[in-house]
């Protein structure tokens, strides 16, 4: 279903979360093919995490889950959208998005 | 001003280009440092290509140029949310986002 995806020399693609309803960018995360294969399957966000290297559902620890309506990708084919219906803040620090600050 | 940014390995950081009226995802940039201080000083987005390795302003060749409205970071701060106000299609395809096709 993803054969078609590029992925990095780390087996990562980028992935941008974005808000379906209000079109706020959340955050972005990167994927491995397994990441992909269940957001798709399951219609939640699953991410790898570079930090901790491995797999992890959205929302386990946090119960901030977000649910999948749209994948996009892109011309090149390495990178995607992901419009999400948010359950909750989609940050750590309990803000809605990551990009909560502005450069001067 | 970009002091605070976290540029990876390769000395670049994540720039995700967002329509600053519609809120489309228009496409995904890698910036260097310089890349971000020209984008912020000239209001218009300059990239790090890394097919060309060199920096190119979006628009030089194509005349397509994406002004800049804000430039925010994220939580930890590698990542940038650039909004801008396109002119005229942002991907090289000629389809306003590069994001035109989406997963089954």
């Amino acid at each position: 279903m993803d054969t078609d995806l590029k992925y990095d020399s780390n087996g990562l693609i980028s992935a941008i979360i974005q808000d379906d309803h209000s079109g706020e960018v959340l955050t972005l995360f990167y994927m491995n093919d397994v990441a992909v294969a269940k957001t798709l399957e399951t219609k939640r966000v699953w991410r790898y995490s570079r930090q901790h290297q491995q797999l992890m559902q959205k929302g386990d620890t946090s119960g901030n889950f977000l649910n999948v309506r749209r994948v996009l990708y892109d011309c090149d084919a390495d990178a995607l959208v992901v419009r999400v219906n948010p359950i909750g803040p989609a940050c750590h620090t309990g803000e809605r998005s990551c990009f909560y600050r502005e450069l001067p």
